[in-house]
């Protein structure tokens, strides 16, 4: 939906709503899909919010919570009473049922599940934590027994008649609930309808266990191409099921998390939360990056009297250093992508370094030469233009092995490699640059002046 | 699959070769899904992979070309005759065919259109760019006219028996191909038989222009948790369908192009790509930066008595500049992915500004005291303490701003955000840095020396 009609909309919306014309408002909303409800709802103040939702038909609210953001949804939910709260709680997904209670507080929760029909349903999603497998699944809706046909499936699929999308894949167990078979709604449909499903089924399903992390499932399912993933205990009993739309729920969430981490941010939601909980995750890592910049700063007061002697040195900081750091964080950025999406594997380690000590090494022919030239014409002094282009080039060589090493390394210790960040490698180009640079110039300070 | 069940297998696999012993080999792989056998293939040397894919049964070797990345599937087709090509070929999902014949010459290819089976499915897919819908579409397998009943709709099914997974939505279409409506799988099982499809389909269905962006496609299956995009043109005649398993593809591309261009990488795949072409992708980035440090050091040059008088002052460049580029990258990093995930519009601008301003001011006032008590204690001098101290508040709460302004600006001047890049950023919080250190400096020096 594009922001033209969702203004539009909203337009209409308030129109109706100003009139106390509930009737229109709520049948301008029950005609949206859910994402467009959920978008023109959050743009209504708390009071009309609160007056919609008891007035939309409770397929519609639990809709619009279920595409809320979970704080959002939380607050809306602590602002209705328990029937009220129960009766859009038995139209939602049980798994976002169960997301939903573990954010209120637990006497709202102890309330609410005496009215819901399907507590027996969402009670054992409440045990999980949220980042595991178990935390993403739903329960799994259609589960057959072994000893039927596909006829007699699709007759349990119709007495069933699930709403939701999750039928796609049909699960078999056994006399225990314990998985032996997954069988697709494809199949089911297009095999000869007295065929025992036995002969239909995938033996050898691919499961995850419900203590596994959610990266883990959606690595799977992105991998085998699965519309949904069944969720088991060691032993096998199927426990529930993770949908696609969880899938790519867990990629954008995976991707925000590691574009976060290299920009030296530790929040993982990119919601808007408090600015205290924003400083809490943001200074921690501006004070590491003041202890790193220390180093640097150590390695400049060792060379003060060089500085001293030649201040248009320090001129050219920004440009021995800067480049350098751009590089290497060029370099880190390549790797720790690769290493997240499984194409660069620590055996890869030795060939990934040689290629980015080549590029290094390319990169400093080229920008040595050029920054030589510039210092050259510049402060028109040739000794000058050497040191700061040989600097730059052995700098640019620094930077390609450390954009490789630094991550490798924080994978051979069990750190995630996107919290390597560029930050830690550009403390290493900074203070190689100033020691390279300040090095030669004080080796050839004689020439230079 | 485990990397320890991959190497298992790929000595089995191994030894069966060296003994000549092809069934074994054929067996081992045929056993394996797409994925994990692909992954197999891979290690294998090139005459060992040509030698296996004429064995394996036409299905597999299908699988196996669709799993490759394509630089890898193309180098193979090339290398094949064009009996063998077809034989695949014929296998394989359209898409992927027509994904395969763009990377693969003319003649080669006009070679194996005579003998492929769906050359009318796959000629239409050849015409549109690769980032389009359209180069993400596949041919429609199952299409219904819209005066039949459920019934019948299954009964065709039956008939046209697909073995892909794209028939959990079914298009309708009236006499002229265009798209009237879409039937999901689930609602033609459970609705009664003799129910008219077009009192069940959905009339309304979203639907994708065939020159749209893949990213816009991508975000509207996200969106609207879709399995399958009806692709059409502008008289909205149905050309083809986008599955589940090119928006997994497409969100972990998009992720990726973000990633890389926040890190300055203007790459837009992250496969090995030969180092010309990466250095061609890197090196216009880094004179970019280079340009950009050549105004931090004429800021320096401005200054470059005051340094000679004190050389001590250039110790701190690393903490002023430094500490609040990375505040700077913060800002930009969760501005840009705001942007992306659509969170933050330019209409936020405002709000979005305010708060990151307020964040700057609260890390100038914690940061700046630290580094203006570490200049005090180091070097014994209140004053310094004081211009360090000073110049690192000011510029922190310049990084807020600039994070916010950067990427909003491109986004007004129609350029990708996530091009803004740390570079723009840390060029404006380096320059400035060093304008409001060495100015206060300059106007104390009497104080400071």
């Amino acid at each position: 939906m594009r922001m033209t009609d969702i203004d539009t909309l909203l337009e209409e919306l308030r129109k109706a709503l100003i009139n106390d014309d509930w009737k229109s408002a709520v049948d301008l909303v029950e005609a949206l899909r859910p994402p467009d409800q959920a978008e023109l709802f959050n743009e209504l103040p708390e009071a009309l919010q609160d007056a919609l939702l008891e007035r939309l038909n409770p397929e519609d609210s639990a809709d619009i919570m279920e595409e809320l953001d979970d704080e959002d949804a939380a607050e809306l939910a602590q602002r209705m009473d328990s029937d009220e709260l129960a009766r859009i709680l038995n139209k939602m997904e049980p798994d976002e049922a169960a997301d939903l209670l573990g954010d209120i507080p637990t006497a709202q929760v102890n309330r609410a599940l005496l009215s819901i029909e399907d507590a027996a349903e969402i009670l054992p999603l409440l045990e999980y934590h949220d980042d595991s497998a178990g935390g993403l699944m739903t329960s799994a809706d259609v589960v057959l027994r072994q000893d039927i046909t596909a006829r007699q499936a699709l007759e349990h699929l119709r007495t069933v008649a699930p709403d939701a999308e999750t039928v796609y894949y049909l699960f078999v167990v056994d006399d225990d609930v314990r998985l032996v078979g997954v069988v697709s709604l494809r199949e089911l449909v297009l095999c000869p309808p007295e065929k025992p499903i036995q002969t239909v089924m995938d033996h050898d399903a691919i499961t995850i266990l419900v203590e596994a992390d959610q990266e883990e499932a959606a690595r799977l399912m992105a991998r085998y191409d699965l519309l949904a993933l069944p969720v088991v205990d060691a032993q096998n009993h199927l426990l529930g099921v993770i949908t696609h739309d969880d899938l790519v729920e867990v990629l954008e969430v995976e991707a925000t998390e590691d574009i976060y981490r290299l920009g030296g941010v530790t929040q993982d939601q990119p919601v808007d939360t408090g600015i205290g909980t924003t400083l809490r995750s943001r200074v921690p890592w501006l004070v590491l990056n003041l202890g790193t910049a220390m180093i640097s700063a150590f390695v400049l007061s060792i060379f003060r009297d060089t500085i001293a002697q030649f201040a248009i040195l320090a001129v050219f900081f920004p440009i021995v250093a800067g480049v350098s750091g751009s590089a290497g964080t060029q370099t880190l950025t390549v790797t720790v992508r690769g290493m997240a999406l499984g194409l660069v594997e620590l055996r890869d380690g030795l060939s990934t370094l040689f290629r980015e000590g080549i590029i290094g090494l390319s990169n400093g022919i080229v920008i040595g030469a050029i920054v030589a030239l510039v210092a050259l014409v510049w402060q028109s002094n040739p000794i000058l233009g050497l040191v700061v282009g040989a600097a730059t080039f052995l700098n640019l060589i620094c930077a390609g092995v450390a954009g490789v090493l630094v991550p490798l390394g924080m994978s051979v210790l069990k750190i995630d490699p996107a919290l390597a960040s560029p930050v830690l490698v550009t403390t290493i180009t900074d203070t190689f640059g100033y020691f390279f640079y300040l090095g030669f110039a004080t080796l050839t300070l004689v020439y230079l002046l």
